[in-house]
């Protein structure tokens, strides 16, 4: 028999305590684990020695400089000891995602309770000594992160930003029918754009192949220094809003803890039998049925900000205010009054009775907790890289164009990629999944349907048999929501599984602050914890760019995506831009084998010319830099000038200047140089891709002019070029925020990347052509004219433009 | 009398079209207006040649490449109509954001038979001759637009990047007590994250000092390929949503044109005078009254996309579904058929009855738009700049702090621009805002509430009063939402006012997208379009920096945006780096004064040293980029090492070096360069603020060594300043994505930007250093071992450090 007390109702809502769900003796179990929770959370803001109060506290006690966050903790706790119980009743496969990722004290002080976070890191053992060290180090420097994060076993959400648990949480339900994804989602993030549109991902689960998301959306009523908005709207407004999103809401309010377990153990499992009840309704039924989506059911939870915490200090309001939110009682180890609250508050949760003489958990709070790996914190999907299968992979090279001659012909590098993943995807039917915004089509990847359709719960027309591609078991996620997107993907890999984005160039920037954060979680994850097993990379591909938006205008070209990307750790990122469909095929399946990058592919989706055959583009993109020696004229000497480019379309009008320059300056030595993978340009020394000095040299000349033509923002080339030998002569025409309404060599033109005005940087960097090449020069300068000139009267460009082939 | 049709109903409504509201005259001439909007909108898609159809169509008279959007088009000129009719009626004063911008047609042909098109740009007359090249020249190269670009009189949003129309909306409602904002929020922009929570921001808007906004959701069912999730859902769930949100929404739904005029002509009205009896009650109410949130009217309206268009073509459905979205009828130049059919369209519209032999609108058409100012697309709140009137700034120089020597005290800057902007906010309580995400206070810029609180219109609690600051009069915007929030912040700027705008610095990247949108879009205004007059700078204050994320850690440190500021236009973008709080003040006021830019300011709230006294902080200010003369010891000569920074927590770890070096290698000569005015580094050909190389060669020496630390990424630097001199020899520290939970200095020296490192740079890069300085090197190193194990056991910085001063 325990000693642990039973809490006592101060609402005398007997009958209710008496009626269950909850006998007496689980409510106080329950109860006095959550307790311990609570205990530890607040043991991790303040102390860093006498973890367990077995003497006085004093202030020697007392953390010199305290940082965290009390305000979510015990309703995460909370929530958290009460998905326990159902783990264990009903064997659930269930994993946590905390929004607030700030609350961590409640995700870190059960990962300890579980044990988990012992047998991850010894030294934080389960006993006296190690509870020290546990908070001691929490929110310390050198320490435990005051989020959930990378670090924090159990845990594929860091919350750092907030916006993207539900988003995350739904990634990580797709295709994993057993699984259940409890998120519980702050009322300030609910506040946020990405959070607030990611409700709507109910309209995408199969309740057929797919597991759930259980959202508790915790409404503890303040941000850092605000109420929060839908914590003060009226009662009917929040229902009518959630009803609104297909949900099915129920509430648990209030503050008394023995009528909060009462109600929340019965709302909570009330809502895991509605889950398993439409699964197997779903999934009982006989093919052909028509597929409804479900009114999935959520917990709105109104518990006050810092419950259980200090009512107040100083005559001011702190539990269910925003004073709560961070440290209640700032001051405890200079001010002994406060540090008397502490104690006071610190004992309220009555640590004797919830841990023995040797500083362990009782054991008949243990058993409240899942064993093995239903432990919360110990569930594989939160280390998805455990569960990761590589993709069944067909061979690429089968989906090659046949480029018999370069420059030739003119196809699609994305339809040709297209038909590579619509077989990646039959061959990976539960585990890979293509994301897009409303896109997929418009990108020319709509092959991809042949193999799966685009996954749609809602309502299906009749008129959408007609090409419209939408299916309950469709696997292309498609919503016009790149954050949505972006977070479903990232839940998806984190959780052991693959996938592949295609996003409008300009519109990446939309994710730009979720890659960040990915990015920063991969190279934590790769680079510290070895624990956390390798997950599958995400694979951006970035098209629709900047050279072809002839109709969208100007909002519609900004390639600044790749110093965004730039920024982060070499160790997780990799841009590639692959020249044509060849080296699209073969970035595409090298980047759908690895792991823990990000891997950003540009490639554009209109026709354009083909220039390497299978083979020379598999040896071209492992290179990842080289010499087109059909397009040279240098013959391996030292060349006149080096005409280096990066991108498909760069590519092709660096071609076509070669070409001109060929004609007309015959004895140019010309040496082409063609970039896929970026990273090569930087210093080995900077970046794993790296090209050594010498490298570099032996393709860029230690003296020779370069015209680079770059697909992006020229500044980006020297950035990863500036300490190399021929730095000052290398000259980079880039994207320069000129644009409009254009045809494609308009727009070319006016940013300079266009064959003529290349021609010309050729000519006026190569000092002998200056006398030589002067009509030429003037031809190319007529041309340029002209060129706009047809376009402003016909709309389109002249057909030896349109119609250019290289000549060989 | 006119020959316009009166339409005739499919439905056989005639009770409803007979009973009003319109007469039938009314009703007849409203829907031959619509007719026009809907024969120019189509006439733009297709016509190079014969507008009027005053002959029959031919291949030669269709654009030789058909680039546009039909989709929304007549649903959104159907809108536009029905406003026109209530802003005779009531004399409102109305402007019309049109958030799926792509269907630009249908504001365009609004403008143009408004007149207003015309007006600004005589070529596009009011004749046949005009509207040929009206249509011509839609979406062509050179010409205009097809989004609502700045181009488009009466736009303040261009719609190019879908989510922010509610946003800019209600930016310009605020502080415009008569204006009445009609928003048309696209069914495929309403699933964006930025506008879904943007409904909410009838919370913030304040019926007595505000205007309003009247959203109108065009349910048109389909994106570019897919069904809408909105037009999918059950009608109750849609209904629920709204009035979740808080709205009061009418539906109106249909396809027939009459029975819909009759439904939007009662609908409007209705929203109409529910807004007037709103306002008219809120601002009736006694003083000291609690101000209720009202529940706005908004309309849905249901309606085909591409209605009016081809309902098939080649047995595809193509009115009512997602085909209608860009060109209908793709190949009428060489399908005679399908010529036929876009004949059989375009003359569906009666344009003989529409236009008179002129090319006209007749008579009793044109009346039936407003005049003046009052047309939508004159509207003067359209083209802010004219309406915009200075603010009325305090003398910055009184909130000065008192800096009598250099490095003494320590001063949080925000804290002290606070009292400034709060005067500037007291001076200007009708045009000026400022805008946070629930960081205000967080970073330290809580003084301002002392001249007006937080803008809250929801339910305000009795503890409110003990700090929360809210009140439903307040001027200070918070949500967290930083995409509302610029987007409030975009919209009140546009329509002539001014704002202020504070962020965490890592989480601005989550407006990168907008910041984009928002520079190209000022670009355009400034650059090439005379009759857009000057509107206040968006003024973006980044604090929180990387620096100072004791506890926050790793998911914080971002300092990128910066790098995603410098790719936009060098006429738009300003960068400054302030290094104490007189600098602050300097340029806060700066700032604030100009127009028509992005100014990124960057500085910390956590408490500094001070260097500058008023005097000199205007003078380093102005100068943008100097020499510290008290903290240099090169006594003017040439020195051996120059010690560059930019950035408040650089500067002060830069000066800590320079002491250091000072003592222990007394005969160093070290010049100290402090760059507020980041732009100074970039050549003078490469952006207005830029230095000439003879400018920067006098600063940074041809060739001595020089050390810069960086607040952010050091490429940044290197991007600026590759092109000088003296490039080769400078060295740059900045944040390399090295941190988690730290000390102060023990992150800076994770990232090399501390004191320690920066001595020791310069010791390896002076030759003469290497012999005599090994010792100081190795207490250098000492120093750093030392640091970190102090800050891993103590979980504080020593206090040499944090207790360091200026030692003159």
């Amino acid at each position: 028999m325990s000693s642990v007390s039973t809490p006592i109702s101060k609402t005398k809502q007997a009958k209710n305590i008496e009626t269950g769900p909850l006998t007496v003796d689980e409510l106080r179990r329950i109860d006095a684990y959550w307790r311990a929770c609570n205990y530890l959370s607040a043991g991790m803001l303040y102390l860093q020695k006498n973890p367990l109060l077995r003497e006085p506290l004093k202030a020697e006690h007392i953390k010199n400089r305290l940082l965290g966050h009390w305000g979510s903790d015990p309703g995460q706790s909370f929530t958290w000891v009460h998905l326990n119980r159902l783990i264990k009743k009903y064997d659930l496969n269930l994993i946590y995602l905390s929004g607030p990722g700030h609350g961590a004290p409640a995700t870190l002080s059960n990962c300890y309770l579980e044990g988990v976070y012992s047998e991850v890191y010894p030294d934080k053992s389960d006993d006296e000594e190690g509870m020290q060290r546990f908070m001691k180090h929490f929110s310390f420097p050198g320490g435990i992160g005051s989020h959930c994060t990378p670090e924090t076993p159990g845990s594929i959400h860091e919350g750092g930003e907030l916006g993207y648990s539900l988003s995350h949480g739904f990634g990580a339900a797709f295709d994993n029918p057993d699984l259940i994804v409890a998120v519980v989602v702050g009322d300030g993030e609910a506040e946020t754009g990405p959070l607030a549109t990611s409700w709507h991902s109910n309209k995408f689960l199969n309740p057929v192949r797919d597991g759930a998301v259980l959202p508790v959306l915790h409404l503890n009523g303040y941000k850092i220094a605000n109420p929060t908005v839908l914590a003060r709207i009226p009662p009917e407004e929040l229902e009518w809003m959630f009803k609104g999103y297909g949900w099915n809401p129920y509430v648990v309010e209030g503050d008394d803890p023995a009528v909060m377990h009462q109600l929340m153990a019965e709302v909570a499992e009330k809502c895991v039998l509605e889950i398993r009840e439409i699964q197997k309704k779903a999934r009982a039924a006989k093919a052909g049925t028509t597929l409804e989506r479900p009114r999935w059911p959520m917990i709105i939870l109104r518990s006050p900000k810092g419950w259980t915490g200090p009512k107040e200090l100083d005559g001011h309001k702190v539990e269910g205010f925003w004073r709560a939110h961070q440290i209640p009682i700032l001051d405890p180890k200079t001010n002994p009054a406060h540090l008397k609250l502490v104690e006071k508050w610190l004992r309220s949760y009555k640590p004797e009775e919830l841990f023995d003489e040797k500083g362990k958990l009782i054991a008949e709070l243990k058993e409240l907790a899942p064993v093995g790996r239903r432990r919360i914190t110990a569930n594989p999907h939160a280390n998805g890289g455990l569960l990761r299968k590589p993709l069944d992979l067909p061979d690429f090279r089968e989906y090659a164009v046949k480029v018999e001659n370069p420059g030739q012909i003119e196809v699609s590098s994305t339809d040709t990629l297209a038909h590579f993943l619509r077989d990646v995807m039959r061959n990976n039917m539960t585990n890979f999944r293509v994301f897009g915004p409303d896109e997929t089509a418009s990108n020319k990847l709509q092959e991809i349907y042949q193999a799966s359709k685009k996954t749609w719960m809602s309502k299906i027309l009749p008129e959408d048999a007609d090409g419209t591609e939408i299916a309950p078991d469709g696997r292309v996620m498609e919503m016009l929501s790149e954050h949505t997107l972006e977070g479903w993907f990232e839940g998806y890999v984190l959780t052991g599984r693959h996938g592949f984005f295609s996003s409008y160039e300009a519109f990446v920037h939309i994710i730009d602050s979720m890659f960040n954060q990915h990015a920063k979680w991969l190279e934590k994850s790769k680079l510290e914890l070895r624990w956390r097993a390798p997950i599958s990379s995400i694979n951006l591909l970035i098209t629709s760019l900047v050279w072809r938006q002839d109709h969208n205008g100007f909002t519609h070209q900004d390639p600044g995506f790749l110093d965004v990307v730039a920024n982060k750790s070499p160790h997780v990122t990799r841009i590639y831009l692959p020249p044509d469909a060849n080296c699209l095929l073969s970035v595409g399946a090298h980047c759908l084998r690895s792991t823990n990058y990000v891997n950003v592919i540009v490639a554009d989706k209109a026709l354009h010319l083909q220039y390497l055959d299978m083979d020379s583009a598999v040896r071209h993109c492992t290179k990842g830099i080289g010499i087109w020696d059909w397009a040279s004229t240098d013959a391996g000497e030292e060349p006149d000038v080096v005409m280096a480019c990066a991108g498909d379309i760069p590519t092709s009008e660096a071609l076509a200047a070669v070409a001109i320059l060929r004609e007309r300056c015959t004895d140019l030595k010309i040496r082409f140089v063609n970039v896929v993978d970026l990273f090569r340009l930087m210093p080995e020394t900077e970046h794993p891709h790296g090209l050594s000095d010498s490298e570099f040299d032996s393709l860029f000349t230690k003296d020779k002019p370069v015209i680079f033509n770059f697909h992006a923002y020229a500044s980006l080339i020297h950035k990863f070029t500036y300490r190399r030998t021929n730095h000052d002569n290398i000259h980079v025409r880039g994207y320069k925020e000129q644009g409009n309404i254009n045809t494609p060599l308009e727009l070319a033109i006016l940013n300079q990347v266009d064959r003529f005005n290349l021609a010309i940087d050729v000519i006026d960097r190569v000092p002998r052509l200056q006398a030589t090449a002067a009509h030429t020069k003037q031809w190319l300068q007529d041309q340029i004219i002209d060129s706009v000139n047809y376009a402003h009267e016909n709309g389109i460009d002249r057909e030896e433009i349109t119609g250019w082939k290289w000549p060989d």
